[in-house]
């Protein structure tokens, strides 16, 4: 079950792109389908969801999201760099208007010092712009996934508005 | 959050992977990345799991997972040629050892007299050959969601169970 904030915003998503008439798509690596599943809990949300990857290893990374692996291996996969090179491989690949892409760690296992457990880059497809943002989400992985699912639609709201 | 018995279910996959040492990738459609929550919501997921298309257009499961066009118009995205067709797609794109595909109405809308809402089709590639079987479940479309995915996962594991 969605909890009420789950579907409040997920409901403004709808709303937001059906007036807009424009189409989105999704690259989902540490919150692994929920953002998808958020989506497309609603009905009718095939108007605007054209559908996703969750791409949880490297390999899919590049193979399907064309992610340069001197990127992944340079910069590590939770990064700003490759989050920016999933959002335009999805975008590209899914045809959408708009993209969202996310990489982070989970957890309880994957921190490091430099990267701890809940840290989650946001990539945006918007209008020929491709915005990113980083977040350190508490919590138990549960937790740290729906938080990120969460961010990641609020987000893209915020930044849709901003443009209007 | 998981119910218990999703996370059951979840964690005995996880098992029964991590021992034969496969990985396994899902082809989602009215499950919407429900599936690939599932999965990923176990710690240590990313040894078995390599991902998930969600193709939730007809466009995105003849593009990206290469069912022919053809074939949906003939018997429907939510038919036996079809989630056969995504569940080769899936398992050819990812690599993967093992591939689910599932197709299906989750409603409320989109249900017809022939293919009523809650019908769900699932594919498996097991070893070289591809298992199909239909359920209808009830309910409304959250229940039918998690319904179907959890199906999708006890299916999977019977099947290999009677393998061994």
């Amino acid at each position: 079950m969605l909890t009420q904030q789950e579907r409040e915003i997920s409901l403004k998503l709808r709303d937001l792109l059906l007036t807009a008439k424009r189409t989105i798509s999704i690259a989902e690596s540490c919150t692994g389908g929920y953002i998808s599943h958020l989506i497309t809990a609603i009905s009718g949300s095939s108007r605007y969801f054209k559908g996703s990857v969750v791409a949880y290893s490297n390999e899919i990374k590049e193979k399907i999201l064309g992610v340069d692996s001197a990127l992944i291996e340079q910069h590590g996969a939770v990064s700003n760099k490759v989050v920016r090179s999933m959002v335009i491989g999805i975008k590209k690949l899914f045809r959408s208007d708009y993209a969202i892409a996310i990489s982070g760690i989970a957890g309880p296992t994957g921190g490091t010092q430099d990267k701890v457990v809940g840290t989650v880059w946001f990539a945006y497809y918007i209008n020929n712009n491709i915005l990113t943002e980083k977040h350190i989400f508490k919590g138990d992985r549960l937790s740290i996934i729906q938080q990120a699912a969460q961010k990641s639609i609020s987000i893209f709201i915020e930044y849709i508005k901003n443009l209007n």
